[in-house]
């Protein structure tokens, strides 16, 4: 599912497009004041997810899963989607079943609906596009961001890299040894990441119940360091993570042996977390460090000292989107 | 733009395929009570639009006007755009440069911004997934469908569908001599609708506030025939429409003559027409009638009657999605 995501660069290279767009057609961008009531998702086959490995029951799911994870971040109550699917022939009636159902699953566990549903037909793979509307349900208490505030994550980071890459792996055995069953005992939370990953609303709804005043909420969607980066370049601060701090479950740990992969390269540049990253005041550093599942991981710095990662032995490397250097 | 609409059927049979999933889904169903304030299209390269001969600007263009199409019909006022774009590897910079000036041309023209905007590669052709929100702004006055109801139309039918036709004959000419210079000389006003339609909302406006009562309002986008069984099948009635009463524009009977089309096919099947079809009771027939630029075509009769084309001879036939039998 995050295929693109392999080369972290391009992830947040299309943003330097995006922006120099906004500009030329500035006119055009004045758009909504704060935060967007809709969010809309494209996800295409070969490029967002391959079918070859991916059940199109958990594509479904996942979709919805990516439609909605925004509207959290803005403080607001996922409602209705509207869906819109373009299917290529080789798709069957079977096949865009288990595709609704995956979706209706994913509606059910969130509890939205489904307003408007599509369908067309696709000359290639499969297209889904899913736009999603909340409803503002509480105010969120926003902090000014200041040069002292803390970095903090929701869950752990790379489990679902890992798990892409594990199915990866698997789908090639199969392919040539002609159909040898896959290995994925010992894999399963990373592949259950990867496979249908849910989202952390209620960590969020934790932090304002606390009254937590948050500066900045985002989706890790392109991998962390992606999100970092456009925390700071939102707020022209700097930012610094800790490496020690990264939050990573053993399982990503020992898929990372397995596969010979280094583990903070996948947590900081994996792609699909589904996590949340949130910036905080310092002075609630103790507000925040009660709550169950969140990691502070580091702080802002002045924009001089720019983004980086401090290693264990303390030196620092400057944070890239696709990775560090 | 219209390329899978060529076959009627496969319109309006997608829906039995949608409602089946409605069917069978219902719960993920429950969906916005009644008129969604978000409308989501996708459109892909070889299914909607050809890009021989559909200069990517006015595809930026007509995609904002589809997008927004159906909230003018709900009675929403669009607000923001949220846009999504797969690019080929053969699309340049500049290509989406001038589909997003497109895009913005659009904005300007309907008052409407883009909030959002997102960029993914594609490995096939070009993909726009384009979502609308729409403010609610004044409340339609609704009737109650009644057997008696008028059945009107905006503008002209069938005018998009033949300026396609132009458009594919001659790029073929074009590819068959190896660059002879298109003939377009005449059919402006088709070619016109095809590669840059716009939206009579004003229209719409004025049946308001003419303190007209409508009963259900769709855009033709599939054809006339199709939106008319859409029309039958929401409202549990019949509908008769007059051969003779179908606004037809003198180029889209020239171009359907030199094509050697059956005009009537064109106006009842033709795709991306961008026009409204409104019920409106029958004691509102003298103010519906002073609306310049709308047209009664017919009216509901009792569901027993089925739905039917009234020839010039009196004779009727059965109104079908493909055209009528």
């Amino acid at each position: 599912m995050a295929e693109e995501k392999k080369s972290g660069e391009k992830g947040f290279g299309k943003y330097i497009l995006i922006n120099e767009l906004k500009d030329k057609y500035s006119n055009a961008f004045s758009g909504e004041e704060s935060e967007p009531k809709v969010s809309n998702i494209l996800y295409l086959e070969g490029i967002h997810f391959n079918l070859m490995y991916f059940p199109v029951k958990h594509l479904g799911y996942k979709s919805v899963i990516n439609a909605i994870a925004d509207l959290y971040a803005r403080g607001l109550k996922p409602e209705n989607l509207y869906v819109n699917i373009g299917l290529g022939a080789r798709f069957k009636k079977k096949d865009i079943e288990l595709l609704i159902e995956g979706i209706s699953l994913a509606c059910k566990k969130y509890s939205i609906s489904i307003a408007e549903l599509d369908i067309s037909t696709s000359l290639t793979g499969l297209a889904i596009s899913i736009a999603s509307y909340g409803r503002k349900e509480k105010e969120i208490k926003r902090s000014q961001p200041a040069a002292t505030d803390l970095l903090c994550v929701t869950g752990d980071l790379g489990a679902a890299y890992l798990g892409l890459q594990i199915l990866e792996r698997e789908t090639k055995v199969f392919e040539q040894t002609g159909g040898a069953q896959p290995e994925l005992k010992g894999f399963e939370y990373v592949i259950g990441r990867q496979l249908k990953p849910e989202l952390k609303y209620d960590l969020l709804d934790k932090v304002r119940d606390a009254g937590i005043k948050t500066g900045i909420i985002r989706t890790v969607r392109d991998g962390l360091a992606s999100e970092i980066l456009h925390i700071a370049n939102d707020t022209g601060l700097g930012c610094r993570i800790y490496h020690d701090k990264l939050p990573i479950d053993r399982e990503t740990e020992a898929a990372s042996k397995e596969l010979g992969f280094e583990t903070i390269i996948s947590a900081l540049n994996g792609g699909d977390d589904f996590e949340y990253v949130i910036t905080v005041p310092v002075k609630q550093h103790e507000l925040i460090e009660k709550i169950e599942g969140i990691s502070i991981i580091g702080h802002h710095v002045p924009k001089e000292e720019g983004n980086s990662l401090a290693l264990q032995d303390g030196s620092l490397a400057e944070l890239k989107a696709q990775g560090w250097e």
